[in-house]
């Protein structure tokens, strides 16, 4: 998929590890098994590629924002599992399985604190710092705010799309309009960039989304319908919500913090059994063409065609 | 104490409440919590003082640094929190308690980013978000490394006053000399204030670490001997295993992760009946001697008065 940006993110791949090398071993060995896990990278990649299109690109210059943005949603994994007590992500023992709350959690700090440290001496000037900063801000309140919205069916679209935005969309804005930025883009660019970035965000968490009401728990190696099981309520279901006429059995479940297999079963059915589905594929597609649409036009080809089928992926996204 | 700040610090504190609030309520309701619960400013404290004593003092200047300072503190202590779960801290219901891990853990998050958030656009430089940044990380570490040091009475001396530079020292360091930076003082002087920070922080933990041991359970508001059943080894018993005939009752003691209440109170007994006491207490002295020694010449005298009942209070402190 990323060709073009192949070749840096393997460079990538060393600066993690460095970046999260410590005196200590055991604060190294943590570290490495987190970034050694399996991420998809999309993130760094984002940013590599937005600071590819502009006119002074340097990798140099650019990897330690890559790297920072890739080692903050690292971070936030690792909390969210400590939250979650998850024992596994990306088939990988998590750190708090593997080490305990207490080594994964203050990993968790370190690392952040990694990433800050990275940008710190790069001359990104002060914007980059404060941005990287709003978006540690704003990914603890969206989880915050996301925790303490579960069996709440009562919450409708807009809310939705306002915890998408604050959980993913925000993420890979930040890192088109970053490394645009740092790319030597202009302003326009880099807005037009980051409101890309935005687009594929949103496209991406619903079809994130949709992956937990349409795939087979054998496909997506947890039970389908597993964010109905924690009471999140994503697209799908609320559209369904809306048009079901078994609205309100579905609304029942829903709301219930002691759902059985077979409620969560039955949820799935009925909202199956509406246009919520192709309803929210709609809305991804509306997203990813708002994307390609809204690239900056003087773009290099190649970095244009790779910001396409980007947003093609994500539409295709069958895992 | 601090008679030439005390203003300041009445400012600092609408500062640290506007800085946690959130568009989110609930974020709000625990930053708020959090900031309000009877922290003792030592931190920002240090940094107003040392940029009092700089040439181009302006308070809405160094602010920020000084909230960043004590944010990143109070960030610290709410994941030692989840970590230790611990309910109460200096008599306040921690966050953990009142509101759980997952919003204890976020709220961290969003405390440290908020710190970094607070310091970004000032024109600090870079050098000042660098060491932040280092600061966050060093406490990282140095927690990992004390939760895995303990029960472990073979760690000597070196390995006792390494640690404590780590999670006390470094971080009053700090606020010295980068206030006295923001202060415009020259880098002397920063170098001279950072001296000072780290000799009253060894002072302090030692301090601190004496009380553990010297104090009745009623005067410290929780049970004497409290490291020494946790298995953190501080420098009263490593003294008394390196001279106390008894020494090795004291380390089979010390080492034994199941210690009855009244192993506890024999390994007490035994630090007692040697200088082991008087031994930390010296140190502690020597380090508050040269932290006053150590201080720029050429000080304001209010501002080098109140260093110096800075360094008294540390050696007086009795609570």
């Amino acid at each position: 998929m990323f060709d073009v940006i192949k070749s840096d993110l393997e460079v990538l791949e060393e600066g993690l590890l460095a970046a999260v090398s410590s005196e200590n071993d055991l604060v190294t060995e943590v570290g490495t098994h987190l970034v050694t896990s399996g991420g998809k990278r999309i993130r760094p990649a984002l940013c590599l590629l937005s600071a590819h299109g502009g006119p002074s690109f340097e990798l140099s210059h650019v990897l330690p924002l890559a790297e920072a943005l890739e080692l903050i949603h690292t971070a936030s994994l690792v909390h969210d599992d400590v939250i979650d007590e998850a024992d596994t992500r990306r088939g990988a023992e998590t750190a708090n399985a593997r080490w305990g709350n207490q080594v994964a959690i203050l990993s968790g700090d370190y690392i952040f604190a990694r990433a800050f440290h990275l940008i710190a001496n790069q001359g990104y000037g002060e914007y980059i710092s404060m941005r990287l900063a709003e978006l540690v801000c704003n990914l603890s309140v969206g989880e915050i705010i996301q925790d303490h919205a579960v069996y709440q069916a009562s919450r409708g679209m807009a809310d939705y799309y306002d915890r998408i935005q604050k959980k993913t969309a925000d993420f890979l804005e930040i890192c088109c309009e970053l490394g645009a930025l740092v790319g030597g883009a202009s302003p326009e660019a880099a807005a037009k960039l980051a409101a890309y970035g935005h687009d594929i965000g949103m496209a991406f968490q619903i079809t994130d989304d949709l992956l937990d009401i349409e795939q087979t728990s054998e496909k997506i190696g947890k039970p389908a319908g597993n964010d109905i099981r924690q009471g999140i309520v994503t697209l799908p279901v609320i559209r369904a919500l809306e048009t079901s006429p078994a609205a309100d059995e579905l609304r029942a479940i829903v709301t219930d913090m002691d759902m059985t297999d077979e409620m969560v079963a039955r949820a799935l059915d009925i909202v199956k059994s509406t246009d919520a589905v192709e309803f929210a594929k709609q809305k991804a597609d509306e997203y990813l063409a708002h994307a390609k649409a809204v690239l900056p036009e003087d773009l290099p080809d190649e970095i244009r065609e790779a910001y396409i089928m980007v947003a093609d992926f994500i539409g295709d996204r069958d895992f």
